[in-house]
């Protein structure tokens, strides 16, 4: 067993969370959330996407977002980035970083995306390479990591053939998602550790679902590993819409509790970031996901 | 690490849940989830507690609900007796087993039942005595083992001497409760370890609260370490009033679904679990707290 020491929290709510709740945000709301999660120590913030407003219109405000940052130092402030026309727009609104996103399921990429992994690697490629050459890095997500709704189970392998091809490609770091919250701690770490055979684990970063109530466990369980990157959004906005249960991303106060708890520095305010989820699910009039923002209150 | 091949999974739902719940449940409602508890698999269900009605009223019918069962071969049917009235009670009405209950702090006994902890092991002498004559068996159960809400921390070698007398004064089994929920999994296996120099593993059970979504990590840490008994709650029914959350125990289909990820046998039917909490939080009118349940759906 070999906890590490520190770990980075990528803080998801902004883009994965608010994109996956019902209705659209008001941009100011955004820019507000943003500068809180900023705020209470989040040093990675995923904060918008730059995809087509005809098929996100969540995200349609991502140049706005990205313009109105108060952008604090040291703060990387990402976006997602599905093709070269989100990438231009996202590099001409000045992100710090890009994000593209596949699976380890073909039936997923199928039903998902439309066309099959090597496909969406394919269209993938020449925005990294305008990335490498404007000089911003890229995260890869592969999904489906313990599970795909439509195909079942996904072999390890699989996983770890998708990842080293991200990183082949150039992607820094590679985030592993458990889209539908299927997986358990076992599978988690059989998972985490063929895929470290294919990328080293300082580049890999879990990105776990709550679905199943079992996020916190499958995290423990590859923290044993050593990995020290973990997403998270704030009171457990958003989640999958192809999961049939109402929670999905597993939320950042909770993490952040655990980690403490484990004597792993994060850098994060506990207390501030459980103010940022009352706050935010105030604002958006949606229960707040969070055990420990529930436990801890904040006056409320 | 060496995961448990079997876990024995402690149905509290009857009791420490639907004790926790407000409102009095009627008699055949709880004859009812006690039934469909057992046809789901469950081996050892926690049914009633023979305790004043004046200071408890949820549990007056304790004597008609041990009557009304339609046991089932292998099963056990246990009650809490906190004194000698309550165990001729529980005898008299045929229990398989009674538990006895005092906390590892002594601000928490004294807040909560008014005594100091070695008070509570004196008044529990006699109700042994008398179970040990009788042939029945004692479970204790120790609360606030990992954090007390009016002391704080609490040092592991507090839990291990508690149960050890526990142990000593003649219970066959010790629960260690997380009452109040701040456990982490460092913190839950370094408190097992204590305990374990005490008492033989095989003689300790976790009893871990989800105030802060932490009990699926906390009792993944002490499988690790080889326990083998959990007791939860079907639905997540119940909690504590001393945590300021609004979550309590730990919901059973959570924890079977952990366990069949780890390969761990239970003899439990998933299924007809997450059916029983379904119809259970249906009868009584409240959310159900097991994110499996949730995800599972039920035709709901």
């Amino acid at each position: 067993m070999a906890l590490p020491k520190q770990v980075r929290v990528v803080e998801v709510g902004p883009r994965d969370g608010l994109q996956n709740e019902p209705g659209t945000i008001a941009t100011e709301v955004k820019l507000e959330l943003i500068d809180r999660l900023g705020a209470a120590g989040l040093r990675h913030i995923e904060a918008a996407s730059f995809v087509s407003p005809k098929w996100v219109p969540q995200m349609g405000d991502a140049a706005e977002v990205m313009a109105g940052l108060q952008r604090r130092p040291g703060v990387v402030y990402a976006a997602l980035t599905p093709n070269l026309k989100g990438f231009e727009g996202a590099r001409e609104a000045g992100v710090s970083e890009v994000a593209v996103f596949t699976a380890a399921s073909e039936a997923f990429t199928q039903k998902n995306i439309n066309c099959s992994i090597a496909e969406s690697l394919e269209r993938f490629a020449p925005v990294i390479d305008a990335a490498k050459a404007a000089d911003i890095r890229v995260r890869g997500y592969v999904s489906t990591v313990l599970g795909c709704p439509y195909a079942g189970e996904i072999a390890p392998e699989q996983v770890a053939a998708v990842s080293r091809e991200l990183l082949d490609m150039g992607c820094y770091e590679i985030s592993l998602g458990d889209t539908i919250g299927v997986g358990t701690p076992l599978k988690a770490k059989r998972m985490l550790e063929a895929v470290a055979k294919a990328v080293p684990l300082a580049q890999l970063a879990a990105h776990f679902h709550d679905t199943y109530g079992q996020a916190l466990a499958n995290l423990y369980a590859v923290l044993e590993e050593g990995l020290a990157v973990i997403d998270s959004s704030v009171a457990g906005l958003g989640g999958c819409p192809y999961a049939s249960g109402a929670s999905g991303n597993v939320a950042s106060e909770d993490v952040v509790y655990l980690l403490q708890g484990l004597g792993i520095e994060t850098g994060i305010d506990l207390g501030r970031l459980v103010e940022t989820g009352h706050w935010i699910t105030g604002r958006i009039g949606r229960a707040n996901g969070s055990k420990v923002g529930q436990a801890m209150g904040c006056g409320r």
